[in-house]
């Protein structure tokens, strides 16, 4: 690998789905969701060490979190983490990215990838990674890492990836589609020609650049402006002034479906994207009776296919639960059946209603 | 009424199938059970100003609880709680606050009741207790107040009365019966002969003493020893010494079922023994779901049936629950189904021997 090799990790959602552990404070990437002892962003942080050196990673997040990466990886230096001060969804966070990443390197050849995945199979997961960099420092190519699909998901988008256009395993993409129903799903994966769309990406500075430029010309022009601001003590007050005017578009919409030198690696390395505690549930370890359990004294009585989350010296004694998600922060306890956890979501824009955005 | 009345309120117990909110170290007697912002011992103690004054009544309990009393009874004096030194059943304790009630005022008539009983109807049940104080004052009788049963339950003691020996309502018991089989309650329902027993007694010092003394020579003895150094500054170092001394036997076992001289008065007051969290759940107000719910912030989704009881502040989202116990302490969570309560006992058995006394 060279030295042009970058990772950016996009650490700004709010984790919503992963209420009351996951708080608008504290998000989901800076909790110890899997029960492993680290945070999902120290977990990613990790796993891309073995792709490039730790000062070859970036940060990128809202600023009200800044403190918060600093402690999880204090390796870092601040001016590592990239600070949006708005919300405005991953086209400009990616433009950004790659605005600051060229005026560090005009070869910077890099990932940007969430901080909230799972991935069981970290040395497939590096040597696909670096596969994808090789290609993408070679070719002007944007390439989407695609995962092998194992059930008509309706959450996901699908990458249609084109079977006669591939070299090395590099197959061309055809078109994306974002969260099919669950018949075309089904069609999906039936015809084999399906992958999930990981959210994980590969392109050098350049190529998303010209790509951002010609495809969501609006982010490209406002960002754009701050060229010789990035890398300096100017970029701050750029950004600050700046970022906030990007149109909210995801960088899906924005390029993925739009350029014509979008690429693909099927992969299978053991993805999830640990979207809602059914996901965690299904992913983490689990007992005789199908319970994933996070806690030190924890009594089940006749209990199965739980999630059970709970302060470490806390004693909790469930009888009688099948399916069912039970979660106790120190201020909020939820249980609800894991069946109905799509419900999760409205119950707290209710609670921010009636009660305010204290317990959110 | 005259100044010969007293009341005795015993707190000794521990509570235990009021876990996992009532604790060795603070049983049921001394939380807002309720949840009316009073603790069941400071609710007795109000009821009975009606009876006697303050000064006039004494608390029977353990010396671990000497300081809890009087943090929740600030109007008493210290010499107006008795400390056991040990836990011997409420035979010794009967005999000990006689013994004391003696020595302060020999015309001493008292009542002697739990202090962690649910009454509804207090007007009722000031005026059966005056009744009978008024009763005992006169005659050398042991009076127990009789609930008119309105279930055929097998938890409590019935007390056969003897329908045709009576005056002013008072009727001579025949028998006692223990916890009787399914069948046999429905028997003694069906007869309206029986009422359940709900352990308030009512009787002179001297009547007690002397059936005490005839029919549990043993508890009288050891305790007769101290009978110049009862209200006086001897009186604890006696008690230390000899108290643990006496064999442990219940009052009902000792005098009730043994005496000739027992009356009843049947009596409806709204009673209950409060012993478990099912018949909490049966006496406090229930929403429109049957649900009782002690806590500020509790959204319930189709959820039945259920007692909920968790901190104040805490936020609590349950859905799809029927029938549970969701009881939420600092240090311990409790999800347990209603109808199998009588099983928790045998939870907290196996938590004392995997875990310690510490949850306990």
């Amino acid at each position: 690998m060279t030295n042009n090799n970058y990772v950016a990790i996009m650490a700004g959602g709010v984790g919503s789905r992963f209420w009351p552990a996951s708080r608008t404070s504290k998000p989901k990437q800076f909790l110890d969701i899997l029960g492993v002892g680290k945070s999902l962003l120290r977990l990613t942080f990790e796993r891309f060490l073995a792709v490039c050196p730790a000062e070859n990673i970036l940060i990128v997040t809202n600023e009200l979190y800044k403190d918060l990466v600093l402690e999880h990886l204090p390796e870092l230096k601040p001016n590592q983490i990239l600070c949006e001060p708005s919300r405005n969804n991953t086209a400009p966070s990616v433009a950004y990215t790659a605005f600051r990443l060229k005026s560090m390197n005009p070869d910077a050849n890099f990932v940007i990838a969430p901080s909230d995945h799972v991935i069981l199979n970290e040395p497939e997961f590096v040597r696909i990674i670096k596969k994808a960099l090789d290609f993408t420092a070679k070719n002007d190519a944007l390439l989407t890492l695609g995962i092998e699909p194992t059930r008509p998901d309706t959450g996901y988008g699908y990458i249609n990836f084109d079977q006669k256009n591939v070299t090395d395993n590099i197959f061309k993409v055809k078109k994306f589609t974002e969260k099919p129903n669950r018949q075309t799903a089904q069609q999906f994966i039936d015809s084999n020609e399906y992958l999930w769309n990981a959210g994980i990406f590969v392109w050098s500075a350049d190529s998303i650049l010209s790509s951002l430029q010609k495809n969501a010309p609006e982010v490209y022009a406002i960002l754009e402006k701050g060229i010789s601001d990035y890398n300096t003590d100017r970029e701050a007050a750029f950004i600050e002034i700046n970022y906030p005017k990007t149109p909210n578009i995801s960088i899906d919409y924005a390029v993925a479906e739009r350029a014509d030198n979008i690429y693909t690696i099927p992969s299978q390395f053991g993805w999830s994207d640990l979207g809602t505690w059914g996901s965690l549930h299904a992913e983490a370890t689990q007992d005789d009776a199908q319970n994933v359990v996070q806690g030190d004294s924890v009594i089940l009585q006749n209990v199965s296919d739980c999630l059970v989350r709970v302060p470490k010296h806390k004693l909790v004694v469930l009888r009688d639960l099948h399916d069912y998600i039970v979660v106790d922060e120190d201020d909020v306890l939820l249980i609800f059946p894991k069946s109905s956890e799509q419900e999760i979501k409205k119950v707290t824009q209710d609670i921010e209603k009636t009660l305010g955005s204290g317990f959110l």
